[in-house]
């Protein structure tokens, strides 16, 4: 299948690793790689306007289908021209297929549960079947059910220009042969998400689409061998590694190596949900091109800034007579307008959400230029060194 | 005495009514009157960086003593440079005495009572005497005092260009020689926090300040009379109209009137938190100078977007597919950016606070835009006109 409107195109290759730059071309922007995917949940980067994003320098967002088919749904948002035009992003734009938040709902927390904790959420999950499955709407409370077809229905209305085809989420705590099904079971889930979205032509709200398939297989080389193949056997324009990885940063960095293996190195290639510096580094000398995570906005919400090698609790009391910007070298909004880290202790504890906005656009700002320097690096053969500067021994 | 760093110059002056022109100098730059001041109550425009403010076009914005004496205390505040340093508006400022929100805490709530509206609020004010108020804090619940002179030293250290001598605010539902007491107590306490500014030097954090004196005296004429004579009497370098208004619009434009009848015209004045359009056009036409109000950035955050003769309120479903912005013909940075109606009733449906950022800075730029209008307007001799096309009757 082709895939028009949209291009990947490999400009360099690390010589000591498998780190590479490349530019992924879509009809509302082009985004260089690697590069660092942020979370626009419900349609909006938490607490900040778009104008401070542009200002920060992203190249691409993501929001979640599961969220938003919910509230305010999908029809509303294609309504209004697509998420682009929603949000007033206007520039490059993921969906998830909605698979992993809903099957978090059935397991605890298949966040948790990738990570290796266990938490008492309750099931929400009313079931999963051949056909899809069935959960509860955090909104309303109504049951709704999500299929493949579905899914894919859901993201052409949304409109994003890269989106992803149902998976089942498996967490970390169940037999290998759970994970087996589960995976064959997204393998006939990601052929008739592929062919949903062939039939309907590809063309979303906001104008042409293009469909990542997802690698599945939990911790087992042989799973990911075989769900890397399969994945890359199909028209899919590029490649998410999802599911289970593993419950230690050991264990993530051993499924993330031998997933990459067996992926296709001509698509682009995403690992979900991932997204600490030291993962980063660890993720793009493996060949990875870009990821996501809400940890950096979500982690500003609550007073916790990004600097090199540091994170800053700006909620602890030994900021409060601090005139220091977060980072006298940051060249993020905040840092520039000369917000001390005592005035944003103060707001932190009076509650007042302009913290979160002006934490946020320094965190994004600095995931943006972590992003820079590495593609930087690669180009000068000296990602290593690099990592080194961040504390990360590649 | 006199207050070096400041001047007040009348420029303009209406021939069918009392409105001026003029401008106010202060250390931290000029501000053309008639004017709105935002409320910056705990040092921050609630969801709005400085860099909003600014581009909205405000003038001069306030925080409150109250709940700066209490977190972060006045102390942290002198140390980081004062208001506006530490805020980084950097801009002209003013704060309130504290007397508002502690008489407040004593009788439901000032607020409410001044409205004439009753409700339920716990006794938080532990006991007024001729020394001063002893109340709780709502921070941490230990015992604070305010006598006029700590809070002459508390505004000296926070800094700001204009500060308020401390006042005792009575309710509505009070018998008539109750306010007469409260005046007469209000006027000792003035005489009083004028000394300990003289004696301070008139130098806070952040340099050069000027004291404003408040008339009191509630519904009555003739205690209206006393208060602004006393006012003029003593060398405030402006005055401010505070104390009980009435228990309606009409009731509260008869007081501001009378007021305005005994009031030194030579001196800048202030209206004490009225900002309602309606209420700001009758009250410029009286000559009052500036205005002070929560209403337009806490009704922004709770989806209520201000247009001309109209209040919007972006939670009513009606707005969903709505994608023109609040105002078409609005400038702010949120109209301009396009930002839908259909997705501000998103975003507060879904309880995301990039609405209030998003609706408070319309809300800001549509204050300053009347105030803008209003000076316009007095120097072209068209006040009434003006507003009648905002539905105001002069």
């Amino acid at each position: 299948m082709q895939y028009p409107g949209f291009d990947f195109c490999i400009t360099d290759q690390a010589s000591d690793s498998a780190a590479r730059c490349a530019t992924i071309t879509t009809p509302h922007g082009d985004i260089p790689t690697p590069n660092f995917i942020f979370c626009a949940t419900k349609a909006n980067l938490k607490a900040m306007p778009i104008s401070a994003i542009r200002a920060a320098g992203v190249d691409i967002i993501l929001s979640n289908t599961y969220h938003l088919m919910l509230q305010p749904g999908s029809a509303v948002v294609a309504g209004h021209g697509g998420l682009q035009e929603y949000s007033r992003w206007r520039g490059p734009m993921l969906t998830d297929s909605g698979g992993f938040q809903i099957f978090s709902l059935g397991h605890s927390s298949v966040a948790d549960e990738i990570k290796g904790r266990r938490t008492g959420r309750g099931n929400m999950l009313y079931g999963i079947s051949e056909d899809g499955a069935r959960f509860r709407s955090y909104v309303d409370g109504r049951a709704v059910e999500l299929t493949p077809e579905k899914a894919i229905q859901v993201q052409m209305r949304l409109g994003a220009d890269i989106i992803l085809v149902l998976d089942e989420c498996t967490p970390y705590h169940i037999r290998e042969i759970q994970t087996f099904e589960a995976m064959e079971r997204s393998h006939r889930w990601a052929l008739r998400s592929l062919q949903a979205f062939q039939e309907a032509g590809g063309v979303g709200s906001a104008g042409l689409q293009s469909l990542y398939g997802i690698v599945q297989g939990g911790i087992y080389r042989k799973m990911r061998q075989i769900s890397a193949e399969f994945a890359g056997e199909h028209p899919f324009f590029g490649t998410a590694i999802g599911g289970c990885l593993g419950s230690s940063t050991q264990e993530m960095y051993d499924v993330m190596a031998m997933t990459m293996d067996y992926l296709t190195p001509q698509r682009p290639i995403h690992l979900l949900g991932v997204g600490r510096v030291e993962d980063i580094f660890r993720g793009v000398a493996l060949g990875i091109d870009t990821f996501d995570c809400v940890a950096p906005t979500r982690m500003a919400r609550h007073g916790g800034a990004l600097t090199k090698g540091l994170r800053l609790n700006l909620h602890n009391a030994v900021h409060v007579n601090d005139r220091a910007p977060i980072d006298v070298t940051c060249d993020c909004a905040t840092c520039q307008e000369g917000y001390s880290r005592g005035y944003l202790h103060h707001l932190l504890k009076a509650k007042e959400v302009l913290a979160m906005t002006l934490v946020s656009q320094h965190n994004v700002r600095f995931m943006v230029r972590v992003m820079l320097e590495i593609r930087q690096a690669i180009r000068e053969q000296r990602l290593a060194v690099l990592a080194k500067e961040y504390g990360v021994a590649l």
